[in-house]
């Protein structure tokens, strides 16, 4: 056990997550306090080595460190809001998921409070925390998130995203984005393929190797967006536009969803209708930055 | 010179694309003849060593195999049509964009007028040909593909897909659909980013390794398809719709656009609605296998 795994810990919240947090940071070495609302779901942490304060305020004594993780902020709140509890220089890590104004708001509150107070998210399953694949997204003052990291490296891969709190709820649904398109995408074209016998394997390392590859684009495509000039260097949105309908027809024409494929296309033609139909895709970014509610 | 690449080569269309075909067989050392419809597209090609046939017929005498690269079937129909038109015994690769339909079709037209067929999809720009960049894939009988395949290999990448002639079509808007949904879900991020200040740059490599990491889940996932069981061995499809509720939300309340959020939202929905909340998320095969009209 060395200098950073002797660090004290402290877990609010033993949910499905909690317990899972608590437990990487016990199999770290890290002296873990507990504390949940049903205390029994301390139960299993307790065998393991933790220890379950006897109130909030206690428990938030106990670590140098305080992770939260409840079902929401407004849980949260109605643990921490209370007046008789003492927030003064504590740090607190806020793993709960929420949207970025929560977030913001949350920060102030605390600060307010005297303490000092990290957003998180969490983008792992309970069962990967404790592993390099759990990837565990930070917000807040640079400093506190550096004094920490050693801590919170028993959780997995921790990044820090910078200093508006508001940034590790966005970076999450964001990523979430991305993984439910990419699932989707797939889905369509397992869809079309099977009604040519292809099974769902067969075609999965297709779409895996389209993946792979387009997300490489992805830097070199921001660069037209923050630049905000978009020369059709690879394609013009209007060479896009006619091969989205071919997609749309041959969905329609055998029969699968296309929904999906729509909505892509009507995308794209707002952005042409807009005058952009020799300009490539990324300019598309100006229809994504606008509400649209029908 | 090797033998392979002495085989002679015929190209129908000299369109952006059908120039592109004809130049990288021509920087293979194939002995390359050309024919289009507007005669002064080939100039260029013959500077480059191409022979111009004076009529369709001559073209198709010309080459082991016949490239047809037009605008859309129905010009490939008009080209190759005429009675007077002899394709007993010839080779024709077409790789003209079209459904899955009109390419099953195309072949049985062929194959009554004696010709040996294969359907083509061009997954690359016109610039990418002659390089592995530029993906080309074929379907039809196998024997002919494996015939010409050092042949096209002067192409690009080219992938064998099977024997119906309509895998070609399907495979290319799959892999079209992947590349703008993955395109679109890095824009919803980005905007939503933007609002915090963040420049796409910044954002783009961590879309980039979400994409990345999804990707490789995709084989594992097309075994639930296959066997029609979907164990919630991740998570539940409801623990998703909870997420994606909170994307639409973040949308909304950034002031972003919010209809891919919500389409995604709305298909997790209708399979919950179907009795498939506990399950995961390729149950969702069942939604986008049925076509939905509103
Ligand atoms: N599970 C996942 O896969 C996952 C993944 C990423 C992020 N997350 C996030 O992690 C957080 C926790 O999720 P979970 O899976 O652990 O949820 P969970 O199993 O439902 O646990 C919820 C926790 O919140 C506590 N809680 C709720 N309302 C409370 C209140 N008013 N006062 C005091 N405590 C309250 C519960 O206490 P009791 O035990 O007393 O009810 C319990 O400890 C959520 O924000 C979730 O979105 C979860
Ligand atoms: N360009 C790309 O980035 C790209 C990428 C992937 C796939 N493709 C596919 O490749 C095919 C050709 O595209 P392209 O970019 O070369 O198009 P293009 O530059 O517009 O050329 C169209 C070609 O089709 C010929 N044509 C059209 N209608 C005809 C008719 N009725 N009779 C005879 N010839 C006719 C044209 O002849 P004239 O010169 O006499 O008009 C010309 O050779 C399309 O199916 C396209 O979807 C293109």
């Amino acid at each position: 056990m060395n200098d950073k795994a002797e660090t004290p810990v402290t877990v609010i919240g033993l949910g499905l997550m909690g317990q899972a947090l608590a437990r990487a940071f016990l199999k770290a070495g890290h002296p873990t306090t507990v504390w949940n609302r049903t205390t029994s779901k301390a139960d299993e942490l307790v065998a393991e080595g933790a220890r379950l304060a006897p109130t909030i305020g206690d428990a938030l004594k106990a670590g140098s460190l305080t992770i939260i993780c409840v079902t929401d902020y407004r849980a949260m709140h109605e643990l921490l809001g209370a007046s008789d509890i003492d927030l003064d220089g504590r740090t607190l890590i806020n793993l709960t998921s929420g949207d970025s104004a929560q977030a913001r708001e949350a920060a102030r509150w605390a600060e307010q409070r005297g303490a000092r107070y990290l957003d998180g998210a969490i983008m792992a399953i309970p069962s990967a925390i404790g592993t390099t694949e759990a990837m565990i997204l930070h917000s807040g003052p640079q400093p506190d998130f550096e004094t920490h990291k050693p801590t919170l490296d028993a959780l997995g891969t921790v990044t820090y995203l910078g200093g508006d709190h508001g940034l590790a709820s966005l970076y999450d649904v964001a990523g979430l984005a991305m993984m439910w398109s990419i699932l989707n995408a797939w889905l369509q074209g397992t869809a079309l393929l099977r009604t040519a016998g292809i099974d769902a394997a067969t075609y999965a390392p297709f779409a895996r190797r389209i993946a792979t590859g387009v997300a490489e684009w992805l830097p070199g495509y921001a660069e037209q967006i923050d630049s905000g000039s978009f020369p059709a260097e690879v394609s013009a949105l209007e060479t896009d536009a006619r091969a989205m309908a071919h997609l749309i027809e041959e969905s329609e024409a055998v029969g699968v969803n296309a929904e999906l494929p729509r909505l892509i296309k009507a995308m794209a033609d707002r952005a042409i209708a807009a005058g952009h139909g020799s300009e490539q895709y990324p300019v598309l970014i100006e229809e994504f930055s606008r509400p649209r509610n029908d």
